[in-house]
């Protein structure tokens, strides 16, 4: 890996990797994939009793391309690279951090378009229904692979977050830490409803061409750019997006009562084109239907801390004043469910005007208390192994 | 008019008029109409000496069939039913209630919906923009036809509120009193972003085909539903949402994983299909942009006392605890402007979980407010005359 620091990475090039599980599958819906692959990305090195490992859970449309460059003349960075490298928060020196695109994703792992085993072509929209704790289940068959029975710490943010509870859970012999970032238990009516408008935006398309456009030669660009938006307006909050855009005119006259074009509405429109050029359709609809579905206290009778009961690993859960869409109420719940199930948990509230943005920023104040978290986390593994 | 309580309405079966001004009349984007018409109805009795007027101002949405039924077996009272009518707060034994519709819409008022007068087909989009100064100088005109020089209150929720504060400064000789509800005095960024992307769903349809979809014969019933599921989720607070849905699933069964229809989604998607089919897409992009262009204070560097400083009426303004479309800080900045540019002003906040929907609301202290003041307006009327 280069030593040299390309952009203000200090990883340089990193090369994404290929894990194939090769065995049959079950998914939560019941319907058995017969392998599958997953696009990851390791940044530091795995210590001698595999100790140090960090597993990075992506967000609705993140991937494996955490941090680091692709190439030398790479102009952009991974998603999360102000937050992994050496000397930040998530450190390379001291932990070795992996970071994948799941199951269903549209960046290599497989998913809707992939090829279907039987020879029949694309998923497409015949892909099944994928669950947040069959996310967890071929992370830890990736964690087999790479030797690593317990993590330090599972992290993510957003529907990130949601897989990092979920394997705290799932998996409490596994996670010595979880970091659950942005985060909600479930989704309430209007999280689905937006969701729901996004998916509707997608799926009435009609170059969605009932999830066959890619056979069909097309893309349903214009449901995708909407998707995004909707879903790009409820990430920011209503003052961050005051301070940055307020009312300013790109073109037009307001004076004159006559067509105006705000800086807002261009803003908006760059970013649903920009992301439907690079996403899968198909991909967006599982996301979201996830992150819908995801309700770990439903098999308990609703009670949270019951679900929460077989866990073991500590937590620290963040929120962000200005989120709307995942509330800092929403990390309390999980923060009072943990406390009264006993964890051991730390719930920091960042003051941001970025909205549920905000998990993708470098904060000063949300980095140091993720750095400062991890160093003790790094110290107890010492701690432990001397 | 009958006398019988159809379904509540005391007001009975209501008739809509025309009133047809021939004259040219210039809107504010300098495009000149050659004569406008506009529907509207009335309730009550005008007294002798016209001081008893009421204008209702409506929404986005909204339209001239503001009370009562328009046939014995209508089963649908006017869409502010519950709030005029004998012994309502908006009572027709002391006013006489005037509403329209607004010159844009498509309920018969002179709109994109209306024949060019150069006999070269519909408008459609080639209506020209239409600002809230313009509805406010045609509900003028109709104000002369029907013998009212001066209003005893103009009354509007949401974009009819800004019509009344509008009134307010432009014609100061002509509005004893202005009712502001759940309105704004412009338009934050987040408003204008999801103004835009309900335009964007709108006109992103193939069906929309620039507007000219009469002419095709066909109707963006996607893009329009879609504008309304948008719309309908801010006008919804996210807790009054949860109560009323929270995660209840319509079919499917979320802890087999599979596909699950939560009822939100289905009514979301049974919303917007039943406006699609009963709602103009050319007015909707014109009235959405009058709400964006909104901004009496623009032409007074951006200072609202100093736009507000030309009125003479008295003001209450209302807003609703759980409205993020146009919050309670935002009916504060008006009621703090009108105190600064020394009116006599009330500010009434709501406490209510039904968000901007509210002001559609009867919920009783909200009724109660406005009764109250409406009576101390009579009273100060028949004062005044007596």
């Amino acid at each position: 890996m280069a030593e040299s620091a390309f952009l203000g990475t200090s990883l340089g090039v990193v090369a994404p990797q290929r894990f194939v599980y090769a065995d049959p599958f079950t998914l939560k819906c019941g319907e058995v994939l017969s392998g599958f692959d997953l696009m990851y990305e390791t940044y530091g090195t795995l210590n001698a009793s595999a100790s140090n490992a960090i597993l990075i859970c992506h967000a609705l449309s993140g991937h494996h391309h955490a941090a680091g460059l692709h190439s030398a003349d790479d102009d952009k960075p991974g998603w999360w690279n102000h937050c992994i490298g050496r000397g930040k928060p998530i450190d390379t020196e001291r932990f070795f951090v992996v970071a994948l695109n799941n199951i269903g994703g549209c960046h290599g792992s497989t998913g809707p378009c992939s090829m279907k085993p039987d020879g029949s072509g694309m998923y497409g929209p015949t892909f099944p229904v994928v669950n947040v704790e069959d996310w967890v289940k071929s992370q830890a068959r990736l964690a087999d692979h790479l030797g690593i029975q317990r993590f330090a710490a599972v992290i993510g943010g957003s529907l990130g977050g949601m897989q990092a509870l979920q394997w705290a859970m799932e998996f409490p012999d596994r996670v010595r830490s979880a970091v659950v970032i942005a985060a909600a238990p479930k989704l309430t009516a209007q999280n689905i409803a937006f969701n729901e408008i996004a998916r509707h935006a997608i799926t009435s398309d009609p170059q969605f061409a009932n999830g066959h456009y890619r056979d069909s030669g097309v893309n349903p660009d214009v449901g995708l750019a909407l998707a995004r938006m909707i879903g790009h307006v409820t990430y920011l909050s209503a003052s961050g997006m005051g301070k940055r855009f307020g009312r300013q005119i790109k073109s037009g006259d307001l004076r004159a009562g006559a067509d105006v074009e705000f800086q807002v509405q261009s803003y908006l429109r760059y970013q649903g084109q920009t992301f439907s050029r690079q996403f899968d359709a198909n991909t967006y609809v599982l996301m979201t239907r996830a992150l819908d579905l995801f309700d770990p206290a439903a098999e308990f009778g609703d009670d949270l801390v019951a679900a929460l009961s077989r866990a073991t690993a500590d937590f620290l859960v963040v929120s962000f004043t200005s989120d709307w869409r995942f509330p800092v109420e929403r990390s309390e719940e999980i923060a009072h469910a943990l406390l009264r199930s006993r964890k051991d948990v730390s719930h920091a509230i960042i003051e941001s005007e970025h909205g549920h943005d905000s998990f993708l920023l470098p904060l000063p104040r949300y980095l140091d208390v993720l750095g400062t978290y991890l160093r003790r986390i790094h110290e107890e593994i010492h701690a432990n192994a001397t």
